[in-house]
């Protein structure tokens, strides 16, 4: 097993990350804040990893909340389906929120654990390789409104972070491969010979080689945590981790948020955003050539819908959180492994990376 | 103008408190983040006051979103049409919203600005006086849930807090009384002199004097502040604040919200809870009586409805907030002046002090 730690003053935590972890009480039980556990999953991975959760923690007093599967049901109104559990059960402020799934489960369940009678602790169970090298760390929980994705939320830490990398051997290809894209952009704004490995790593990864899945995982963990650790609350450094998000935001949007799967549109977005990077001049073209092969080389998408009109594209972008005061601001590459954030950059540019990307 | 500050760090602020500050741009401007502003009033506040804080802010790109009035309307539902309005209106980060209104829109208020994108500034004008002393000021926000009330909320403080006294002239007697019921609770709790000033200043407080007023609100904010410095997040100390709010939360519930304001309720609960203490020989007798008077004098009820059963009243008790662990947490008097917290008071006493307060 193998352990990353969030160092955030009073707020640490730490992540595990082996195989076969939810059977391993110890993940747990230090950070349970008393007797009263409900566990969050959806009607996927419930009938396959919840048996085994209950069993380890025997003994609690366990409520379930099984909610319906898919982004579209990551709303208030779902949100309010588990603080009827936790009431009907009486669960007190002392209580704690499992999350198991992936993470549209677990930015629902942080949500819902730092809103329910106004905080109580939970713990992150990430079943897909998306939420454990991503939502699941860091402390960002939210739903989605009509009008954009994640705009209602909370900056909540988790007590504990539990990767079991067992549960990926269920995960569907499509989104093992939507993962893959969040590990990709760890090499992209942090870490060059990261990308290195990954290029040479890649057949081990999509095989699913658990050697090669706890390094990946590991990395984007440390990764993640270091620049959580730097800017907590979003307020600077941490924007880095939004590479290609503003771009794939845009395409979950403009496809309701169903079409697309988020690794998907981020590592069309990352392709944009690099693209626009090399023609600000600011990298090698290179660099996107070998993004562009390593996304397909996933099994990612590499072009946008052409349904989608450049102008309705810069529009969705526009109601990014990133946007401040009315300027789009993007995250783009200074070198291989070094991001930056730029509100500055022409929009004929800018429309011609979308434009190049799009089918 | 007399100011209390709210010491917390970087989280601190001022509560400025005078007549017509609803005009004094001085008190608004230096706690903007950016130039977006959204007033969140509600139907009955708004066609009093709104214009002129319209007026104050002129220069500001100013949105509004007008409530329907009622505590029934505190709901997650309500909390959505907030998101609407700043969505539509494409409000970044850099927002900020202004809460004009009673307790219920400074709630809901407070609660969308800690969960709109993660987290945006907010400035509390409390135009009742129960939010005047009690609910604006110590960063308490929350929605109610049909199982319970503001279940759903989070610790979130506001950049300022303005209260103009010129707002409590057009408040109905009704509403006013509700708010000298928390007036009293600082007397009860931390200022035994305070308690007796009150005795002797019911008649120029009733007739709205506004010397007697601003002293009222003023040691009523200094005595909040003191108590959530100490505790921010009610993890001891600030339980004190729910004197009589236990019981009260329970005529509430049991009423459905609708027949009995929060500050009526309070007041035969603190009745209740004084009356305990008396019966654990913690204070004499005569507390009570001296309170029942006051309370009497304010206008306020004595007595909780005959059509709440005891049993019931003990089941609605339980599902309060500040049950831990299935105990029964009380807010008690140790004297005149001083609050205390116990979890170990028998319940047939509680059951008496119940059933002696009810019609």
């Amino acid at each position: 097993m193998q352990t990353v730690t969030v160092a955030l003053g009073e707020r640490s935590y730490p992540i595990f990350i082996g195989e076969q972890l939810l059977g391993q009480r110890a993940c747990f039980e230090p950070y349970l804040a008393g007797r009263q556990v409900c566990i969050v999953s959806n009607e996927t991975i419930a009938p396959l990893h919840l048996a085994q959760l209950e069993k380890t923690l025997a003994g609690f007093d366990i409520t379930t909340a099984i909610l319906p599967d898919g982004e579209k049901y990551k709303t208030l109104a779902t949100l309010e389906t588990i603080f009827d559990r936790l009431l009907a059960a009486r669960h007190t402020r002392k209580t704690t929120l499992i999350a198991l799934g992936g993470g549209v489960v677990g930015d629902m369940t942080g949500f819902a654990a730092a809103c329910y009678q106004r905080g109580i602790a939970f713990i992150q169970v990430p079943t897909t390789l998306l939420a454990q090298v991503d939502s699941s760390v860091g402390g960002k929980t939210a739903v989605n409104h009509a009008r954009g994705k994640n705009m209602i939320g909370a900056f909540y830490q988790p007590r504990s972070v539990v990767i079991d990398t067992a549960t990926l051997a269920t995960l569907p290809a499509r989104e093992f491969a939507a993962g893959i894209a969040e590990v990709i952009k760890y090499g992209l704004i942090v870490d060059a010979d990261f990308f290195g490995w990954l290029e040479r790593s890649m057949p081990a990864l999509l095989a699913r080689d658990s050697v090669a899945l706890t390094h990946a995982i590991k990395v984007s963990c440390e990764a993640k945590a270091r620049v959580v650790e730097a800017d907590e609350n979003e307020s600077g450094l941490r924007a880095i981790l939004n590479l290609g998000h503003t771009f794939g935001h845009a395409i979950e949007t403009a496809t309701g948020y169903s079409e697309w799967l988020h690794g998907e549109a981020i590592a069309v977005g990352m392709i944009m955003a690099v693209d626009l990077s090399a023609r600000l001049g600011w990298i090698e073209t290179s660099v996107t050539e070998r993004l562009i092969a390593l996304v397909r080389a996933a099994g990612l998408p590499v072009k946008a819908p052409a349904a989608i009109a450049v102008s309705r594209f810069i529009e969705l972008m526009q109601v990014d959180k990133k946007v401040l005061d009315g300027k789009l601001r993007l995250v783009l590459l200074k070198a291989l492994g070094e991001a930056c954030v730029s509100d500055a950059v022409a929009q004929p540019l800018i429309e011609s990376a979308i434009r190049d990307h799009c089918e």
